[in-house]
């Protein structure tokens, strides 16, 4: 640990061999050390954009990594090192204030269970797009590590764009957040390629080489990844073979002698081919390249169980809840072969401006989710974070003396576009649409199989399913008042929200 | 670590922590730091009992969480702050000793095996009963990683109780081990319940709202749990519905703005019904409220590979081994589905007085046993405590020199109702029951599928089965003699005792 | 870890203990602390034998063993000691050099992807044979962290002799490597035998008491095993039954007047049994013992899914891929019950001298690949070495700034005969005979349902999948130079190898 002394110096170092490597690498956007500079270029890239709203988003990207990258200067890079204290400090200014008020205020940010910008990492860029991937869940909390095992990552791709075809080590289910695409999967006997529309769920096998593209011609691509890596628990890695210097082929690795056996050609040839490509991995494709990749069949429902291996709508599918506070649309494994043997679901969840959804439970399934439109906020009932095992040297007294049951630390969050949370299995939880605009939120259920949700509000919330003795003896009232707070509300799951003042108004009863 | 040498200190925060929490939950049974004025209040509360069974176990309760606590204080509290070392230290009086001697009494106390009353944690208790949580396997030592995502608890409730709904994060299996009770589950669309009796084995899928009474209106009801989380593995917690202080309802975790909009009802009704609560989990039920909760369907033997989710009774089964010395009853995961999921078996061993069972080894099995009732001990052959990978430093050298092949260290611990051993896979044990009770154990199986029980002496013990010839190489005498041996005892699984003095009598030849 | 300072007091202490260990158990050759010493007597054991193939891989055993004794002395037996660093020094001759040269060099050795004689353990040796354990694989590093619960074990026995009968607490899969034998199962209600020959497959289910015959009178038998360990992820132990000091049986770990009442025989009887052994594990038999127990069935190939619970050849079935330059052989799980339950497969490839084969990438399994024949080498593209997760300190300045995409260490290694690698789902690798001898690898699949071989040269090599603007896009030149690189290989996966100066000649492009 003595090696946190010498960070500066250290960072330093780093430096000189980034820049030395982004030399060699031909980078031509990386060439100094400063954040400055580096926003500075990715700024001037970003002017070789000819559409207005490509510009915008080239320079909200620029902009993003740039404070990304000043936070970690200023300190916050430290975190990596400290991972073995369980959950790292999110947020440096906290440091020196007393331990209960900083407690209380992280869980008023959400944390373990609440991730924002900060928490991602942008993972390949290029002018015309970036894939950024979430931190591992274990990165910031012990708590987390029954989904050690599950990454998230984002895709953001321009019009007419063209994604460099690649596999990783990793299981993926994708899910389309926004625009119109065409997914080509290259199998060692055939290839497959399928148009993607907004709402479709698609699992790519580990392994496929698989390219996509962005056929319109006027909006983003927006995909949200589910990744479940098979080699290494919690890491995978893009393979690229089509590519040159940028992104790099793993053709290069070989020695030549061995390429030019393989491939029984002359070195100057391979050399050629794999030498060529610098533009990255996401490139701008001409009008005629997208227009003959784009002719492909349709997802829709999967029939009978499944046996297509091509994209499903959710929006295809009856929902399955919905009344005019929001819609729940879901695939769940026993409809599809593909999502059974990764026990996945996926669903997605429109709150209607002003609206709620919950309180519920999910017995089994513990769920990844990610807003993608809208703002709002959440509240969830935690019993582990207020508990024993995770709270360092306090528990052996706590736990032992502790005795009348678990308490429940609220944990809340504001939402909004692009934040990810995750809600273990049994966790009661409410989220809050805000009062402009719908909350939309797509749903990843690790352990799906079997679970069922646990309604604890509206017709068919579960306390009434109580004889009422049990009601009389649980909650020490008669059954009657119980009746009266849990019988009033005659919609499920969607309900009508909280008043104007929600967001930090009325203080808790 | 600098944090060991502040403990004293820490210690005295978490009491002044302690004495205003309980001050402020309104736990009158424990507002001083102070254990000998815990125990005189404790005692008092059980005056309120009537019968004088249940005066008799509440006493009991008070006088084994005082033990607990004074020992605790006594240094025996750091234990969790020690864990890294790979095995804690479970008897303090051991420090200052030689090595060897400790290593060779901590394998007579069946470590890391073994687990005893100092090992369970009172997670909830009231005048009414308690449940006791065991340690996490991994806690004792890095060597029962296999079974980390498992954990045990004892349930004890008095006679006519209610234990308040709730659903736990985890998949449980119960075992039956005193009593009659009636368990009930609340599920999204229904209400199933099962009155429960002496040997009723039954899952509770995770996430299930249940609730149970004890019916008997003079005995204590007694379940052992196998529980096996399903969000943070290891990990479990209890979520409480209905409640109020005590225990709190986790509907008390949300803003009342948030409950107000989902349950359509005044803050007022909602904090009535939620504050009332102080009782605890555990609460005395009236003898209407109890017979109107009691009729339900019996528990039997699952038909045809198992549909109905009720109990299944061990005891309504033919026993796999039965004859004067003892009796074994079992479920498998291929006669029930319920099990079958969670690849657990759960069996029944009743050793007769002054007889023994054994020697046998699972070929794929690790056992978690608990004893329900009598005493006696047992013996196991462990080569992994004289091996190699779990001893430290010593590693290296021992295992490359070591090449004559594995030894058995002897790992001998008396036995006695409410103790918990692990058998792991492979490894041959014997179990012996004393001269004056019935021996009886309870155990769930972990990766029941396909385990076979390898006999080692009896009618079909495995040396039976080997060629003359490999007899004979095997052992270095001619075959006639290894049969005289192996072809002596007719009995099968449990045989007749060794002489009296079996306790601490003969020495080991 | 002051541990460390006192490492050469504690050896003086160990090699005492060994000392005495070794006098008590009576293992004559053993009985000095001098590595000298040992090879001396080691050596005049080998004398004994009579024919002069077994005198030399006697003489061989023992030097083995010397040379690793005394390298551990050197200082590599610190090496456990170490084990928190995540990857271990293997060549200590390294230390002092410039952090990247050291580097450079790991990736040529291989490194963590290869295993050579060093990382090895004799677990079990006499006279006549021996088994050899490698290191866990996250001994070696983190990153293999998915194959944890597999082992790697060799045995080699004399010609005629008996290895005696065991159990382990772990999964068997085992490849006749050289030689014939006959494998013996003892179930707890039967015995079944079979013949094995080179090429057989076969599972030994956790905790079957096996064992196993070299029927051959000249040949020595070679089996290789992949361990599932059962109990303890990444340990597993033998248990002898038969046996006596040397093998230790394990009923000698369970006191006298149990196995007097379980046996239901007299105590000197008992011991007379137990006591005589002092062999070892694999002893010599003579022609009458083996010629009584080698009369059994053959293996095959198994026909419908495979019942049948005996060997399969994996040279009985068609080769998935053969033409001049070599062949593969493979049986996965879809065609075999007892590899499926495991989710295991297992391959063979003998590549012709001066050939190779590949590239090509498995989409799911990761393969841990013997050699068992021969010589030549292999190259890797690894993304996870260069890359972020597992590279310490500079993870985060790493991952923040690298958005170009992943970069691809070549890892090159040479190959003998008994090396054993590691190659990880998704990484393309090439692997090259030498040109005067094939090269026969025997690679078993973790993880092999539903893996796919993608070809990345040759016919169908995946590629030529691609449609043409993606191979346009995806390397920057015209679709038809794309084709000519890929299109003129007719081949598929064995290829002719590149020219003579494969070995140390040719810089790389």
């Amino acid at each position: 640990m003595s090696l946190r002394g010498k960070l500066p110096l250290l960072g330093l170092l780093l430096a000189l061999v980034f820049v030395f490597a982004s030399v060699a690498l031909g980078a031509a956007e990386w060439n100094d050390g400063s954040p400055e500079k580096r926003l500075r270029e990715c700024q001037q890239g970003c002017e070789r954009h000819e559409r207005q709203e490509e510009r915008g988003d080239c320079q909200r990207r620029c902009l993003e990594d740039y404070r990304r990258e000043k936070e970690e200067r200023g300190g916050h890079g430290r975190k990596y090192g400290e991972r073995q204290r369980g959950e790292e400090e999110t947020n440096p200014h906290h440091k020196g204030r007393e331990e209960e008020e900083k407690e209380s205020k992280e869980q008023q940010q959400g944390k373990p269970y609440v991730f924002e910008d900060q928490h991602f990492t942008t993972k390949l860029r290029t002018e015309h797009g970036r894939v950024q991937v979430l931190q591992k869940f274990t990165e910031r909390s012990e708590i987390l590590r029954g989904i050690e095992n599950y990454r998230v990552a984002i895709l953001e791709a321009d019009p007419q764009t063209f994604i460099v075809p690649n596999h990783l080590d990793a299981e993926t289910i994708l899910y389309v957040a926004k625009g119109k695409g065409t997914v080509s999967m290259a199998c060692p006997d055939k290839r497959e390629s399928f148009n993607l529309k907004l709402g479709d769920v698609m699992r790519i096998p580990a392994g496929t080489t698989v390219y996509l593209i962005n056929r319109s011609n006027n909006k983003k691509l927006v995909i949200v990844k589910l990744l479940q890596p098979v080699s290494t628990p919690g890491h995978f890695e893009a393979f690229f073979g089509p590519g040159g210097e940028d992104p790099e082929s793993y053709y290069r690795a070989f020695s030549t002698e061995l390429l030019e056996a393989a491939l029984n050609t002359r070195k100057d040839k391979i050399q050629k081919v794999l030498g060529q490509q610098r533009r990255g991995v996401i490139i701008k494709a001409s009008e005629e390249q997208i227009r003959a990749m784009s002719h492909q069949k349709e997802g829709g429902v999967w029939p009978f169980g499944g046996e297509s291996k091509g994209p499903v709508n959710l929006f295809s599918k009856r929902a399955e809840q919905a009344n005019q506070y929001g819609q729940l649309y879901e695939v769940d494994p026993s409809e599809c072969r593909e999502l059974k043997e990764l026990d996945l679901g996926v669903g997605f969840a429109n709150i209607t401006e002003g609206s709620m959804m919950g309180p519920f439970y999910n017995s089994r399934a513990t769920k990844i989710a990610i807003v993608t439109k809208g703002q709002g906020y959440f509240e969830m009932a935690c019993p582990h974070l207020s508990s024993s095992e995770f709270g360092g040297g306090k528990e052996s007294q706590h736990e032992h003396q502790g005795k009348t049951g678990p308490r429940y630390q609220k944990v809340r969050a504001q939402l909004k576009r692009g934040m990810v949370y995750v809600v273990p299995a049994g966790h009661p939880i409410i989220t809050v649409a805000s009062n402009d605009q719908n909350l939309e939120i797509v749903c990843f259920d690790i352990n799906a199989k079997n679970n069922k949700k646990f309604f604890l509000a509206g017709k068919t919330n579960v306390m009434n399913q109580l004889e009422s003795e049990a009601k009389e003896l649980g909650f020490g009232v008669p059954a009657r008042e119980v009746d009266e707070v849990f019988r009033s509300q005659n919609e499920d799951l969607f309900f009508k929200g909280p008043r104007q003042q929600q967001h930090e108004g009325r203080a808790d009863a």
